[in-house]
């Protein structure tokens, strides 16, 4: 048990996790639709080409590129016009040498042709002659036939978190149906003999409960299907017949609350009873967040979240989120992206990561980051703020003016 | 019409829309677990205290601070243990000159006490009596009734976008429902004689529907309820129909294709005949997405969006989203957050913004963009790309090395 008791870095916490942990085997199909903010289960590829031919990206005349050469105002390469390109339609005929076809944006080139002139570029002599005043080259003002996207090309990959474009990309290859991974169910429970209902009024020394909201709305903002089940006493029985069920139903599991050294012994001994490995960590080198424990029960992810509402959130943020939208832990460049210059001095200790709440604004064009401050007990601390910035583990702190790695929240 | 057919800028369409349009008036109240990503209807007020009594924040003793005074590990202040507060319930009895009562983290502190002194800081001699080895002050390690949130004050105002932390926001003050602006309805038609449903193969000459996927969403993904209307021949009758229809049945209505100018034309002079003020703007100096027509009807946004998939999207990320999200144009800091470093020179035009699709990712712990390069009509480069990097009007390109800023997309 002695090495459970060490604080684990975040890292840490998430390589002995992802050694165990696996959320997201199901998979299910979609219609394409709902399939938005889902992960591919399968890697998808194009079976034909798009565009299926080669399509004009301007109003237009098509043309033989080498009829254009040397063309210019005071010279201009003179073409008859012998036909016309309609919308959705097949070319009905073969461009010759010196010819010309009126072709409008998207519109399908006609065999023979190999490039678009601008109408800009062209002066109409009568209805069946044009001048060309400017060259094109072979290809000009086309896209080509599996330009965006090759026959046989993978389109996107296994895993891949869908976005709005991606949406587009699967309409592109016709893709009705999507295959994706099964969304995690999520149970969360919260603890203790203080916490009440949100609809209950708290009588003295109780307290609404917070942390299943915040959770359920974090969860839910990662694309997982949260489910509350409400609130259970700190006592090693109701505890483990209410994680008993829970772990039952769900794929990954968020007890929050019994913060006081207690309470967090008994939940670790529950977790210890109920499955194998059982409890992988005991603490993390963090604040907020540091009595975190984590346990991997047959599979499944259980965290045993910290009771203040700034320190569950947090943690929820580097521990279980990620697993949530990636089904594993990935080296996420984009996962601090904003770079902001802090506002003022914050103390840290070395050997411990910060979470500061930060309020961001722009002052000058550059983003600044002014720490919000007060205990993590407080959720409106929260709400003030619009991001959290790191403060790497191995700082004594942080100045005004020093630039900092921020998440947006 | 002269004017109409002036490119304007970004911040002008902006102001031009922002004038007449409006979506959000319609309110309804929802569960709180639903309220995620919603928009407050009203300011928020707190009825009563959070925390309604002052609350031990660690594992200890409740304490009169005054009687810790000078305690040190050589001198401790000896205080007789004469109560313990049990979790969840009103503290029993008060709490005497040169008295300690035992309190979890999170128990309520009797009457009498001020201060909560660590259990760490603390040597038991029997087991009634402690020996207290650093002092407190008033206030330590406490959170005093309405620290996080103040009887009466305003939690949350009208217009906020609910995030995670404001759901728990709500739990704390007891808002079991939520009154929220109604998602604004969204109807998408896309328009050309060339397009075709994602589920057909396209013919000769057909291509199929990116568009309304694409749209649909980011439209979604804003938080508002986009629905598909399927494709429409480009001729004035069809076009009048459906559009008379849609905009009838929704807030804000999104028209793609038709690029080719004579199709635009006609989509314009459909929005003129359908109500006040009709079109606004007919183009916008940007790259991708100048051809787009921005029009209100009787109130109600319609965008005549560019045929071009990567146009269609970066105009709906600058002209609608921020009105499917706030209601109206704000000023938001936040919009391209990212600060990064770009890979290589791109040239640009004096007098027109360029939106350039970049691929983000860190190098030495610094965020670089690297632009995704290929024609506006390519959705696969849009799928490349996980961000849109601006370059702004008055500068003629941009050069490796330089910054720029970036939406994550």
């Amino acid at each position: 048990m002695g090495e459970l008791f060490q604080a684990r870095t975040v890292r840490e916490a998430r390589e002995i996790l992802g050694a165990y942990a696996s959320t997201g085997c199901r998979t299910e199909r979609v219609p394409l639709l709902q399939a938005l903010g889902r992960r591919l289960a399968k890697d998808v590829t194009a079976a034909d080409p798009v565009p299926g031919f080669d399509r004009s990206t301007m109003d237009g005349f098509a043309v033989r590129a080498r009829d254009t050469f040397g063309a210019s105002d005071s010279l201009p390469a003179y073409l008859d016009v012998t036909g016309e390109v309609l919308m959705g339609r097949e070319a009905a005929g073969h461009l010759g040498t010196g010819q010309a076809w009126r072709i409008p944006t998207g519109g399908m080139l006609p065999p023979g042709a190999d490039a678009v002139v601008m109408v800009e570029h062209t002066e109409e002599l009568d209805s069946r002659t044009i001048g060309v005043t400017r060259p094109v080259a072979p290809g000009d003002n086309v896209v080509r036939s599996g330009e965006d996207i090759a026959a046989g090309a993978k389109v996107l990959p296994a895993g891949h978190l869908l976005r709005p474009q991606d949406l587009g990309m699967l309409a592109a290859v016709g893709l009705a149906e999507v295959p994706v991974v099964a969304r995690p169910r999520v149970g969360i429970i919260s603890t203790g003999d203080e916490v009440v209902e949100p609809s209950c009024r708290p009588g003295p020394g109780q307290v609404r409960d917070i942390n299943s909201y915040a959770l359920y709305g974090q969860v839910a903002a990662a694309g997982a299907q949260p489910r509350i089940y409400g609130i259970v006493r700190d006592d090693f029985a109701s505890l483990r017949e209410k994680l008993r069920q829970v772990v039952g139903e769900c794929d990954l599991v968020l007890l929050s609350g019994g913060s006081s050294v207690g309470t967090r012994d008994v939940a670790a001994q529950v977790l210890d009873s109920l499955g194998s490995p059982g409890v992988l960590f005991h603490g993390i080198s963090i604040k907020p967040g540091k009595p975190t424990v984590g346990a991997v029960l047959d599979g499944k992810p259980v965290f045993g979240l910290p009771g203040h509402p700034v320190s569950a959130m947090v943690v929820c943020e580097l521990l279980v989120l990620p697993l949530l939208k990636y089904g594993t832990y990935l080296d996420d460049p984009l996962e601090f992206p904003v770079r902001a210059r802090l506002s003022r001095n914050m103390r840290s200790s070395a050997g411990r990561e910060d979470y500061i709440r930060v309020r961001l604004y722009r002052e000058k064009g550059e983003m600044v980051a002014d720490p919000v401050l007060g205990k993590s007990g407080l959720i409106s601390t929260m709400a003030r703020a619009n991001g959290l910035a790191r403060i790497p583990g191995e700082l004594e702190g942080v100045e005004a003016g020093d630039m900092v790695d921020v998440k947006l929240i």
